[in-house]
């Protein structure tokens, strides 16, 4: 291929690079495999004492120091090598239709990106996706990938007993000690992870989701009949990524939907999923009586074709279930979830995601695209949470679930939405049980309505506790949620509160090492390794300038004190200084810090006199 | 008294007044006690079916419309008549030290608020406390008030069972369908709740902190040595309360300490706590080795006079305690623990606090200043959480409530700092048994260390959470914690993030008028009523600018779409187009709303063909 680049204001030119200040990007490779790279952060940490801190990453290339980027050449295909050896073929493909772009004119249309090339597709003779190869006992690349990945700072685990490294309560997960690839293998073979991976999104940098990994976040973008450009959309993938996000859904229902989604993959190193439906609607005028079986195909392979890694698919919206929201005070919210009830009553007939469900599976396998089963019912509101319609909808996704794995596919099962606290946990219970524990993916949930501008906080509190019950990815909100488009200030806002529910979640659930950045975080603070302190944070630049906003000198950032105190005042410092104190009277210091708790123990035994003068 | 204002730069001139957008306070009046009027916020739906919404308001008269405001005149002494009803005697008072004010020279002294009056106090032989009223089974003035502010929207509750009107799960708290004085009379003599209300602070709407009460948030101001002033302060604190705060707290350590405690209580319409202990360090040189009894004795009378509501006393931190801190990652945080940690420790002797405990009481008492028993012990990193040292002052900290119960005091216990998830409830289950089911008050807890610059964030996850298993009142973080002092849009951002956690724990909780106001935004959602949307939230300015950049004209704030999803796609239209779809179907609109889900059930139970074509 070698097409040339139509060079115009709508092409993105740019986007966000450079490491993340005080950072930087690292790979490993593991001996057994050389052209696998697995990368990391590496944090600098002033203190010659301590190691580097790495942290994961999910930013791709765009955080290499020095990264030249050309957006209409894509990112490298690190996975061709992997997909070479396992035989598939190219193929012409499908050709892109005007309604792709939503008949947009052409002064105004998106070129495609120049770096896409023929698809790939599988064959029904051959292993085609990671749930087809774990359960034929088959480890792949992917999967030695992302144990590599999940394995940060467990090398120290090898050989220990689980509850011997680290306290938690994981509610009946089974979070291993250290990751294997065998492991991971295990844990796709039996439905409860997946590694989104379309075989024709091969720039893609492999992760997993489950519960037994770490839990991860997925942020949205996309255009919509009122605003955004492709150059904003790509721009915001690169943006969320940078900050965290480990999956992008693209959710554009606006103009140049396929082109657009063209540059967006061919640059994207995490998976994008999408919601065929979106986009069939378009092509059908936006009525969803006009919607059929036929456009709804021609979608899903149009986006398999580009290398979509996961899609959601409103197929448990059954028509038995609409009248159930007829009461509810807000309806039906899921976009997804509306328009296939429209189409279900309209008619009185069942859903056609359903009944082709079979038709889909096949479709998707061939190219491992993942389901991610929408919740097209899901409460919109705290007084419709857990309701019948929601928990009806969740049945048959637990039914479908085992259909999709029959026909080879991966599967992740979509969930709320607006819940008030106390009912939280009965979701993830439910869950788990009618859908044999496929990872579970929850869009917050919202724990109150009453805060529209700050949807964000009210749903990173549910986020945080459902990923600790057992949710394997947050889909972030950001402060737009209900009001507005995202901009770029609130998508960073959105994945990093999600970044903080995610991970305390993972340090509530007992992951081996999870806790490594928040101790060195807390030395950190305890040594006044200010630097250190902004460096080791999910947000080095706004910590930096929040403390420059009080104490801007650069004296500072080595001063041994802080401006909520002031110099005299400090507890930190009294409590430094206590210990040398301490320290002093008894002659030597290393005695003291290392023998204190110690005879703490015998002073409250023998109620006595430990600190008596020599 | 008639001192003339010194008018100088150094006086507040203005602060922030007038109602929110949208809104407007009204006062109700019980019809037996005229001299009781108890405010609320009403705010204005645009849906005549509707009636307007009542929310709690802790703002006081500032947000009353055409508020004239003199700060040198004080608020109105509210609480007057009830406590010259009480017999209480004035007196001529402590007279004003040097030190009081950090010794500032004259051209940089703030001139005392000239809304000073004589101080009153109790006598041995009168009940002077809330507790001692309580106890003896008379209700007071300030019991019927709190009672009306506390049973806003229950009214429809009378005579209801609990279980029959919220769902939720309260962990053994007692939440009463309605709240009569004499529960609340109850709950302060069983030493559950507690009314912060120093008789020397009449300009006081009181406010019930206590389990079976809806959770409370607290703001924090104060100068620091490094920065601030007293114009500043006191819009901090009106500007807090306007936001939601239910109490403030003057951390003040900076110069002219004492004249702006004035200022800001003879202002302040919510209970202010202090930290005494800072400003007796103040008044030592800031070496905490020279602290003694009479400075700190010295201290507490002089701000039970001005009035403070409550105050933070670190009797817990004993001599026996700080050597098991020695081990911890981040020894120890809290300032007022880090000063008597250091105190006990150089001279090898108990705390002066704990010795003098009875003292100490005996003041608190006669002035009916409330405790809230600091714990100076608290972790500061999750490294550090629920450790030997934290749980050994929670001890001691229940000896010393049936201490302070003893000698007719009100108390409440402080409570962490840093915990990861799931080591939050444990804290809430020591804290009821050890402290005899005494009002908690906790800092958050941040749930992980990682996010300096998003602690509210951090925190307000531990705090939703700890406020549901029963914390009463939840001390706010703002996005500075760890970084700098917080200004007026982090102050703002603070509350709200609590005003968020604090709400979805009563929620959680059950607490049968909760979901009112969640409600009454899920309706105004689903009818597109987008003014009301925004000012049923808890900050509509900020929602309703978040509309205006995407969707900026007036036109749209009665749009029946939004910019998510633009005007063909939305899902509530689709909802609602499918309810009106129905309806003609049926040929009978509110036969189908309100029999769907019954005819759902017998749809379900005969698998049968429900929408048949008439």
């Amino acid at each position: 291929m070698n097409i040339q680049p139509k060079r115009s204001s709508l092409i993105p030119e740019t986007v966000t690079t450079g490491p993340l200040t005080g950072s930087r990007k690292v790979y490993y490779t593991p001996p057994s495999h050389p052209d696998i790279q697995v990368p990391f952060r590496e944090i600098d940490i002033t203190d010659p004492n301590e190691e580097k801190l790495r942290v994961y990453d999910a930013s791709g290339p765009y955080t290499e120091t020095d990264i030249g980027v050309d957006l209409s050449k894509g990112l490298k295909k690190i996975r061709k090598p992997w997909l070479e050896r396992r035989g598939f073929s190219a193929y012409a493909g499908r050709t892109v239709k005007d309604e792709d772009n939503g008949g947009v004119t052409e002064d105004k249309l998106v070129p495609a990106c120049p770096a896409n090339t023929q698809p790939l597709s599988g064959e029904a003779a051959k292993y085609v996706t990671q749930y087809e190869f774990a359960r034929a006992g088959l480890i792949t690349e992917e999967m030695i990938y992302v144990a590599h990945r999940e394995n940060l700072g467990r090398e120290r685990m090898l050989g220990c007993a689980l509850e011997k490294i680290a306290d938690g309560e994981s509610f009946g997960a089974d979070i291993p000690a250290f990751v294997t690839p065998e492991f991971v293998r295990d844990e796709i073979a039996r439905g409860r992870a997946i590694i989104p991976a379309n075989i024709n999104h091969q720039e893609l940098e492999p992760m997993i989701i489950g519960r037994n990994f770490l839990v991860k976040v997925n942020s949205n973008i996309g255009n919509s009949a009122v605003t955004s450009s492709v150059a904003e959309e790509v721009e915001k993938m690169v943006w969320s990524i940078r900050w965290g996000a480990d999956t992008v859904m693209d959710l554009s229902t606006g103009r140049n939907i396929h082109n657009i989604r063209d540059w967006i993959i061919r640059n994207s190193p995490v998976p994008i999923g999408t919601v065929p439906i979106y986009q069939a609607l378009e092509k059908v005028g936006g009525d969803p009586l006009k919607l059929d079986w036929e456009v709804f195909k021609d979608t899903l392979i149009e986006q398999a074709e580009q290398g979509v890694d996961y899609f959601t698919i409103h197929a448990g919206v059954r028509l038995k279930y609409v009248p159930l929201t007829a009461k509810r005070v807000t309806g039906i919210v899921s976009r997804g979830g509306s328009i296939m009830a429209r189409w279900c009553l309209a008619g009185h007939r069942e859903s056609f995601l359903y009944e082709r469900f079979d038709e889909i599976c096949d479709i998707m396998r061939k190219y491992d695209v993942s389901f991610s089963l929408g919740d097209g019912l899901r409460p919109g509101s705290i007084a419709d949470a857990n309701d019948a319609a929601q928990f009806g909808e969740l049945e048959t996704l637990g039914e479908l679930t085992k259909v999709a794995w029959e026909k080879g596919c991966q599967v992740m099962i979509e969930g709320p939405g607006h819940v008030p606290m106390h009912k939280i946990k009965v979701n993830m219970e439910k869950q788990l049980k009618e859908c044999h524990e496929t990872p579970f993916y929850t869009l917050g949930p919202l724990t109150t309505d009453i805060a529209p501008g700050y949807d964000h906080i009210t749903s990173g509190i549910g986020a945080a506790m459902i990923g600790w019950f057992g949710t394997a990815m947050l889909c972030y909100v950001t402060p737009k949620e209900h009001l507005g488009l995202p901009d770029r200030d609130d998508v960073k806002t959105g994945v990093i509160t999600y970044r903080i529910a995610a991970h305390a979640a993972d340090l509530a659930k007992g992951h081996p090492a999870a806790q490594l950045r928040d101790d060195a975080m807390s030395r950190a603070r305890f040594s006044f390794r200010w630097e250190d302190q902004f460096n080791i944070g999910l947000d080095p630049d706004t910590a930096r300038a929040y403390h420059d906003e009080t104490l801007p000198k650069d004296a500072h950032k080595v001063a041994h004190f802080c401006s909520m105190c002031g110099p005299k005042f400090c507890s930190m410092k009294i409590t430094q200084d206590l210990r040398v104190e301490a320290a002093a009277m008894l002659e030597n210091e290393k005695a003291v810090l290392e023998g204190m708790a110690e005879k703490s123990r015998e002073f409250l035994d023998q109620g006595g006199q430990l600190y008596v003068k020599q």
